[in-house]
């Protein structure tokens, strides 16, 4: 089942590369995560982050970690270096939304400048298969629904992270193009949601979440007071924006599942995109009821005017995951919400225990 | 007139930026040159390249010059500290169509990259004017023509040399999004070609021309035995593509009164493009007749297919630099091939007199 060699994880201390590093692991993998760790805690007094020492603990197997950023060419190619690596699986990315507006050069520097220098590493060792992570924002505004992997890409992106997503997608079709060795899958996330049954790791946002569940979560938890609705006069069913929300550990089965399927012997693709989500949308009130009904909380909440730049649905079609990789979503919005609040109950201000509280 | 400030050139050492800052320096600008000169030809003997000390013999003025790569964010910051500097031009790309296919990480970490260092580095020194070197191709294939500033970009480009500069544009538009300090105009090049009318400078390609004139010159001159016309049965007057060719001293003009309204102190603008084109195509014939007419010599050329993401007719609207910046292309394709012409029979082998001819 596995090669000789490593997989290599960037970003493997954020919340998708966490629990997908604790899926390999559970699968037999060797895992190397390499992480700049902007956006996970850390004591100085031990060699990994918290959220990796907990996935060492719940799969009983050791990770090997570098503190290392992807523009950091020379830092890069050593790891290379030391490991045969078989496959790189790329989350390092910044993916806060409204903070690429504001910073765009940050995200593209990260995101696209990051990438380059990953790939021209991998080129240089000759480690030609990747797992890249996108995201459903590449798509922009959908022309039609679900979003199949079809629909243009790239043409309505209103914010330099989804920009940023759709550049490295495009940089990557045209490296395979150029060079019949690499293999690449491209993987375009919904909305991940929830967190590790065990609820010892989960989503652990810096600041003040920016994606809707992790808000609901900390209301709560009594660590905010309200959630703002951005928009209750779109038209859906209730008024409110519909997303694909997909639980986590259906997205971290879903690399590795893009993952042997990359490293079939058999293989003879070399750039696919797939969806994964659960082409089934839900309408943020619907996730504030889910969530309050499993938490037996209420959840306070405000409706303000629509955000700039968001769409009222979104969802996908999983049909090209399902036919070519076998990888269908199997966790509901129940388990979504169920397994958000064991994570945020039991870890209430995230992975640093000292953490005070913010608002 | 002018600022107290100087100009920043990157790539000041290519083709077009050579030009542009020969006409800089003659409207009394002051300039600093970076390049890196992966595509210009120095002798170890002296400080700066051999097309800058003509640049200078020239003007009659001095250029300040340093030999950096846009990727070593050290040593530009290093250049900005060194001096004051009002505005960036930014040349400096590979800018090979054909090579862009078979190693498209090299454009993108060159082209990308590196502009998103450079950016980075602007803004960290509070220099916010730019105006920037893109191209006709990110039109990609014509929806409709004349190809006006409002045409769609992006979506048909066919080579990441043209996606390297659509990319950019995008960033560049982002930017100015998130930050009101910025000031920024991107000129989109048609086909330059020709030379300075004292035939002392012009376009110096490495190995194989890319572009049809400096072939055209090179079969004339007898360097190459004969020209390949790609594709004679496209739909148009004679079978053979028809492209806006612009005279090099029309297009180095053309950033010097995009550079005036830039530093206008009214000017309010924050995000600007404008084609650099005449509004008039010609044929890959036409252009052999018209030079072969000026040169006196016979050009051998022989029909074979189309080359892969060709387009038949690609010309401009030129109306809006016209109204907006007052600029319009003076020269026609006689001045192109006599200018031309000039430079090749002085400079037969380019800048560097020890070079021997290859086929």
């Amino acid at each position: 089942m596995v090669g000789d060699g490593s997989i290599l994880i960037t970003g493997g201390a954020g919340y998708i590369g966490s629990h997908t590093v604790l899926v390999l692991l559970e699968n037999g993998y060797d895992i190397i995560v390499l992480d700049n760790l902007v956006n996970a805690w850390k004591d100085d007094s031990v060699q990994i982050p918290e959220v990796l020492q907990r996935v060492e603990r719940l799969s009983g197997k050791k990770i090997t970690f570098y503190q290392v950023d992807l523009v950091d060419k020379d830092g890069l190619s050593e790891v290379f270096k030391q490991h045969k690596i078989d496959c790189v699986i790329h989350f390092a990315a910044l993916k806060a939304v409204g903070e690429s507006c504001q910073e765009p050069l940050k995200y593209y520097s990260n995101n696209v400048s990051g990438s380059i220098t990953l790939f021209k590493v991998m080129k240089e060792q000759n480690v030609k298969n990747l797992v890249y992570s996108s995201s459903s924002t590449v798509y922009g505004s959908p022309e039609y629904l679900p979003l199949c992997e079809k629909h243009p890409t790239g043409r309505t992106c209103t914010n330099p992270y989804g920009k940023s997503k759709y550049f490295v997608e495009e940089i990557l079709r045209d490296l395979v193009t150029s060079d019949k060795g690499w293999n690449v899958i491209s993987l375009r996330y919904f909305n991940p949601v929830g967190a590790h049954p065990s609820g010892d790791i989960g989503e652990d946002p810096t600041g003040t979440p920016n994606n809707l569940m992790p808000y609901v979560a900390q209301v709560a938890i009594g660590r905010r007071k309200e959630l703002l609705v951005f928009g209750n006069d779109y038209d859906t069913p209730d008024g409110t924006g519909v997303r694909d929300y997909i639980h986590i550990m259906d997205l971290a089965e879903g690399h590795v599942v893009a993952l042997q399927n990359l490293l079939k012997p058999s293989s003879t693709d070399r750039f696919n995109v797939f969806n994964l989500g659960t082409g089934r949308g839900y309408s943020v009130l619907e996730v504030i009821n889910a969530f309050s009904e499993v938490s037996g909380r209420k959840i306070n909440y405000r409706f303000v005017a629509r955000r700039e730049g968001d769409i009222a649905v979104s969802y996908c079609s999983p049909n090209l995951a399902k036919d070519s990789l076998g990888w269908t979503a199997k966790r509901g919005l129940k388990d979504m919400c169920e397994d958000m609040w064991r994570w945020q109950t039991k870890n209430p201000n995230g992975f640093n225990k000292d953490q005070q509280p913010s608002e």
